[in-house]
């Protein structure tokens, strides 16, 4: 059987370490911001634009015109619709083969893989000290700065989530698992999470 | 550290077998059924009488007079109300030590202890297929009178956890680790989550 895992996680919540954590434990590639540098590439664009409409809010008349009720009217150029497309592709294309891939609306995309679902989240001071404790020397954030970051970056990837999905971004019940990371060490907690993972492929053989 | 893990289940998940299962691999006391029999023997009084108070929908009321707010106007007897008290002081004193315990909003009720609380839950079809697997043979029961007795004890749980907190039964924010069992033997994941519960405790220490 296939071993597709996703990684859908709150911002601060460490859900791309556990992506690496896993990837070690498990050796299975995994993709976050690579999916981002693999489009950059093949599109000849710079990762900073394709980065920006990579997990980002963004009109709902998109989700429209996925199913072709009606057109776009919203100021949306094509090559934006276009990246988001060839993004969803990436991520099909990604998944023909075991890996973990984190965020993206992933879980949704590859939901006829019968991927493993983790939902990554913390409470809101675990997610400040997290984002504190890596923030480079000149950011100098405060943490009312940080916790609106957090909102914010919740808000888009709730918003792009939809696109795709009627289950709201974060609704345990679309997950196989939701774990709450608050005042953990990501790396204590990744290989016993790893030996889960494997009980559960094993278990639906 | 004191080792408190505290169960939160949708009927027919298998939260029950797993408190059982997590009891064996951890070596700990498990309180589930126990908890009405201890209850009843303690009060003399008949397992059914005090298991339809244990964990049933109740008067909201009584929140109130835990509050100290109102007084009860609620057509309920002190034995009634005094059950619910003395299942909340038995929780507590069962909680002195190391334990397992099962539904009861004992996550609420022992948060001061720090505890690993876990809510597992499954999709509807999986919740029938585990009741109908376990049913006894003079049941009969149609799919959609199962479907109707989960949705009912669902409510009555969310009731129950509402007298103590006003984070809703199921939130994930108020859980370690929520485990969907859907179309998973609980034999073959407890084991890793076993090894999980652990990690998590000797991160924390």
């Amino acid at each position: 059987m296939k071993r597709i895992i996703t990684i859908s996680r709150e911002f601060g919540s460490g859900g791309r370490e556990l992506g690496k954590r896993l990837s070690d434990e498990l050796e299975l590639p995994v993709y976050d911001h690579e999916i981002i540098e693999i489009l950059a590439e093949e599109k000849k664009l710079a990762p900073e634009y394709v980065g920006s409409f990579s997990e980002k809010s963004f009109p709902l008349q998109y989700a429209a015109t996925i199913a072709n009720r009606f057109s776009v009217s919203y100021p949306v150029s094509s090559q934006q619709l276009r990246l988001i497309s060839d993004q969803e592709k990436l991520i099909r294309k990604l998944a023909e083969h075991d890996c973990i891939i984190v965020g993206r609306a992933a879980d949704v995309l590859l939901s006829g893989e019968n991927p493993f679902n983790i939902f990554v989240y913390a409470d809101m001071k675990s997610k400040i000290n997290r984002c504190l404790e890596r923030a480079k020397p000149d950011e100098n954030l405060s943490e009312g700065a940080l916790k609106s970051k957090i909102k914010k970056i919740a808000r888009e990837r709730a918003d792009y989530h939809a696109l795709f999905s009627d289950s709201p971004w974060g609704r345990k019940e679309s997950y196989t698992l939701c774990v709450n990371t608050s005042g953990c060490e990501i790396k204590n907690l990744a290989p016993a999470l790893a030996k889960y993972i494997e009980s559960w492929f094993e278990a639906r053989k």
